[in-house]
This record gives structure tokens, sequence and C-alpha cells, in this order.
């Protein structure tokens, strides 16, 4: 983490310590105040930090007169790890920028989100970052006082809101392009009625995948799921009840794919030589994950890195380069695909 | 997560949608003064608001006059999912209180923690969570204006400083008796130089149960680490070229398991039929490695629940039940752990 950090200029406690040959502890003592420290040793240590013009720590970059240096992050649950790279990277910009990260949950709930902007109104801060809000959030938040960055989205956004998202239809167009040049013509999508913009789109990459190789679509192939290992599980257990069952499941997210792997484990079925798995999202799991899940990988601390900036811009009314910014997606091949078996 | 909150008195924007048979964002929009709701409806749902004596969300418990709304979560990084539950019982119990949870990393470095103590005596806040802090910073922290609540600590802490950590000494026994009474007698210990409370504990409690069923210590199955999947990788390829290599591995925690799994998988050591593996922490992916690893769960929600509601409690100036507070661990057996071959 610390190598993405920019260099700072400000010399650290650490450097004044080097410099008097004292301890850490003892330049904080002094900073402090503390009289439990030699009157030489004082004086050697004020004296470095003369030298060095050293600030009290005051950040490089610390936010305007007037403002409060607070910064709202906004995220669906905090018991999902998709989202802690997002968080990861929007706490190492804020805090190269000196600004404090308030970090709030609304759920998906529309309601639970107006009633936090309802409350955001009496609070202080400077900004925010809304990760996946829903329509009626996104309106509410453009007639806010406060400037924010939206990441993700439940539904359209209109090209004026500030957004980061990622190309979450290549990522679907990609990961079934992976399964047809391997052989695969029986192709199951998992999760083709989630509520996100993001989980629509891979979703038509997927089809349109396809259609683009002449296979034809097959609604039985075309799972309900919310992207849990529940609705994978269940889904699997019906496709592979099917007469002429998939020879490949593409699961919406990676947390979908555990319980297909967990259906077709009960089932007997082995992957991938009977049935190809692919996931979406590259959680860290998926490494451990036996066999290892060949998935898409989504650029998440830079979905945070790069929201947090533009806010950043937007708080200080800096113009921004881009209002709209998409993140590439990777296909990143493991062991859970190859070619269906008599092919 | 929801279940886990308090009722909240307050009417809820649905409440009153349903009350006014309007959609929430009808109520979100009389609540925000927009004129493009149709008088009628404007008037129905404003009865509504006064019927229910409806306060703009204000919190139940609201922080006191005077005070900030702020409370400080400091954890070491963002990228180790150990912290996340921790994390998440901080939010939910300060979101019960109305309560902001500003949250800031330091890393594992003493400088970096002193640097923060720094910032935060210009910055409002209400008090502060530490996630493993240094003694230094424990020291500075007692000193600091503000109530704090420790979780975790690098070194010993003074029993008069408010802190919640777990039964690690119990769970590092625990572990090791498991494998005992499978009939393991050549059982390592990888991780026995962590530079946290919490390490030198679980290793303390390994070597108790080793010396309480009268099993000669060998220096040689004790070996460094630092609780990553590499130091687990490096430890178990030295622990299986030694003459007389361990029937067991009792890895300090489940990140270092991952490269314990790794080393045997290469040198085609199968789990648990010739080494048996046991983690710390009970990490979700655990579930999902294979075999299924037996690790010791430690409750992580809880400790960022019940630090966060002694951390209230000092805010608002009432007695705390206790200062000290040690939550228990708990074996959870899986598949990676049987009798040793030949025994």
């Amino acid at each position: 983490m610390a190598k993405r950090h920019k260099a700072d200029a400000r010399p650290t406690i650490a450097q004044i310590a080097q410099a008097a040959e004292v301890s850490v502890a003892t330049v904080s003592k002094v900073l402090n105040g503390r009289v439990d420290v030699s009157p030489p040793t004082r004086e050697r240590v004020e004296r470095v930090i003369k030298e060095y013009g050293f600030t009290r720590h005051r950040p490089a970059h610390s936010p305007r007169k007037g403002k409060t240096g607070l910064v709202d992050l906004v995220v669906p649950r905090l018991d999902d790890d998709f989202f802690f790279p997002i968080l990861e990277g929007v706490e190492q910009v804020l805090k190269e920028a000196g600004m404090r990260l308030v970090l709030s949950t609304t759920d998906y709930a529309v309601e639970q989100q107006l009633q936090w902007l309802e409350m955001e109104k009496e609070r202080p801060a400077d900004g925010i970052i809304f990760v996946l809000p829903s329509d009626d959030v996104i309106e509410a938040l453009s007639r806010h006082r406060l400037p924010f960055v939206i990441i993700h989205k439940q539904g359209g956004t209109p090209p004026t809101v500030p957004s980061v998202s990622i190309t979450s239809w290549d990522g679907g167009f990609a990961a079934t392009n992976h399964l047809l040049a391997l052989g695969h013509r029986r192709i199951a999508y998992i999760g083709k009625n989630v509520y996100a913009m993001d989980g629509i789109e891979r979703f038509a990459g997927y089809r349109t995948a396809l259609e683009v190789a002449n296979v034809p679509l097959d609604p039985a192939l075309q799972r309900e799921g919310e992207f849990s290992a529940t609705d994978g599980y269940i889904a699997t257990r019906e496709l592979m009840a099917l007469e002429d069952p998939p020879t490949a499941i593409f699961a919406g997210n990676d947390h979908q794919a555990t319980g297909v792997y967990r259906a077709l484990y009960e089932l007997g079925i082995s992957i991938p030589s009977i049935v190809s798995v692919i996931g979406f999202d590259n959680l860290p799991f998926t490494e451990l994950m036996n066999p290892p899940l060949t998935t898409v990988q989504v650029p998440r601390l830079e979905l945070g890195r790069i929201a947090t900036t533009m806010l950043l811009s937007l708080i200080n009314q800096e113009p921004l380069n881009m209002r709209r910014v998409i993140l590439p997606t990777r296909l990143i091949e493991r062991q859970s695909c190859t070619s269906p078996t008599g092919k």
C-alpha cells in the first residue's frame, strides 16, 4: 500500500528522531511538551525540528479554509468483500490529501439511501462518494449542496453525473467468448435479473457473444440470481437437471461461482472436465478454489482511487478531465475451464 | 446485517409513504420542499408526517450537544480481510447510535500511528477505537484528550486501558490439543515471532498443550513467520525437508495456512492423510480451501461491536461494566485434520 502513496515532502517523526539521534517516542514526547525529556535532548530535538521546518504533520495538500476535511463514502454492505479494495482506494487518496474518510452503509435499500441523504444535510462534509446508488438517490444527490461522485449504479446514469464504473459488457462478452473458443455451445448464465447496471451489462455481453457466434439463445440456460452463493447453487442444481444440460456455466460473480462449485461437487460432476465454470470480479479467494477459478478481473482499487481523485477536484472547484470514467475488465485464465468432453 | 440493528422508533420514509399512499420518492420530494408534487399529495404527506411526528431522521440517540458525532477507527491495513468484520461491527453500532465512523489506516508502523495521533489533536472527534496499537501509541492515547478503546494490541496492555481482545492462548491450546487427540506427536507451529500479543499467546497455548501431553518440544518444529501466505510456504518447505518432518502443521493464521497448502501441494503431500493442517481466524475463504480448513474461529464482528459499545459509554461518561473484555475463540472442525498414518 505504502508504495502507492505519493512521496511526502514533510520530515517524518522517524526522520527527526534519526537526525536528533533519539527514539521516535522521544520526539513524540517533545512534540507533546512532556516534561520527562532531559533539557539537552529536548534542545537537540527542537533544533532539528526547527531546521527541518517540521509542521506538526499538517498535510501537504490540506483542505481549504472553511472546509470540514471530511469525505463521505457510502457502500451497500460491509460483509461483501467486493467493496473492500474500493474502500482501500478511497482511503489511500484521502490520506494522501490529508482528508478524513467517513464510512456509511445503506444496504441496497432505496429508502435507507434516501434517509442517509436526509441526515447528511445536517452533517459536516466536503463531498460524497456513493457506491451503487439507486436512480432516486442519484436524482437527490444532484440537488444536494455537496459535490459527489458515484461508483457503479443500479440504473442508467445521466452522462452529466460524475461517475466511475467498469466495462461490464466487455467482461461478459470476453468470458463467454473464452468458453465459445474452447468449443462450448451449451453455455449457461446465472444472475440475469441482478438489479444493477453492472449485472445487466455483463448479461448483455453474454447474449451478444452467443449471437455473434451464431449459437442459439436458450432461455432455459439463462437463470435468475442475485449474485449470492445460494442462488448459484440452486441455479446449478436446476441447470444440471435439464434434459440437455450446459457444458459450461458463466456465474454472474465469484460468490455465485462458489455455489456452482458446491452443487457440481455434490452431483459428482468434475470441473472442468465435465462442466467448465467462469466467474466475475476476481475476488482473492478464487485463487484458492479447487480448481482455481477462471474469472474476470475488476479494477476495484482503481475504482476507489479514481472516484476520490475526481471528487477532490470537484471539492477544489477544479475542472474534471472526464465526468464519466469507465475502467477496463480483464479475463484471468485459471483451471476451471477446458474444452467440452466429446468435442 | 439489518437484523442485528436495534428497532428504530422513528417512522421511516417508507412507513410515511405507505401511510400517505405515495411513493418513497414522493415523500423525499416533499421533505426536500420540491415543487413538482401536486398540492393534494403534498398535503396528504405533510399530514402523515405531522401525525407521526417525523423528525427529518434525527437519530434516536443523537450525540450530546457540543459533541462532533464522529468516532475514529484506526486499523493497520485495508488489504487484510481479517479487519473487515471488526469494521462492520463498529459501523453497525455507530449507525445505531447515529454517530459517524471515520476510518484511518496506519499500517503496523509505530511512527505512522504516532503521526496519526498528532494530526488527530487538530481534528474534531468524540472518541477513538484503535486496532493493534503499539505500546508507544497506547501510552500516547492515555494522555490524549479523547476517550478510546483498543482492539488487540502489539504488546502488554495495562489493565486500566479499555480494551477488547480474544482468548488467543485458549485458541492455540485447543488447536494443538485437537491434533494431539488425533494421535499427532510431531506438531509444527509457524509464526512464533509475530509482533502482536495475540500471536505470542497462541504460540504459548501451543507450547503448553504439548507440555501437558508430555510431548517433547522440538525447536526445529517452531518456525518464524509473519502471518503471511509466503512465510507459511517457506516454513513448510523447510519443515518437510527435516529428517523427522511433522505429521501436523499449526499455522498461526489462515493466510499462512494457504501457503502451507501450496507447499504441500507442490511436494505432492496429501492433506490430511499425510500431513494435517490447522489454521487460525476462520476467514471466509477457509471453507473453500481444498480440503476445507480446520481452524479457530475469532469473533471479529463482536470485537468491533463491543469495543464501540464501550467507547460510546465512555463518550457519554457512563461507567464501564468491564474495562478489559476478552472474547472466546472456538475450534471449527473441517476436513484438514486426521490421525497420522501408521499410528
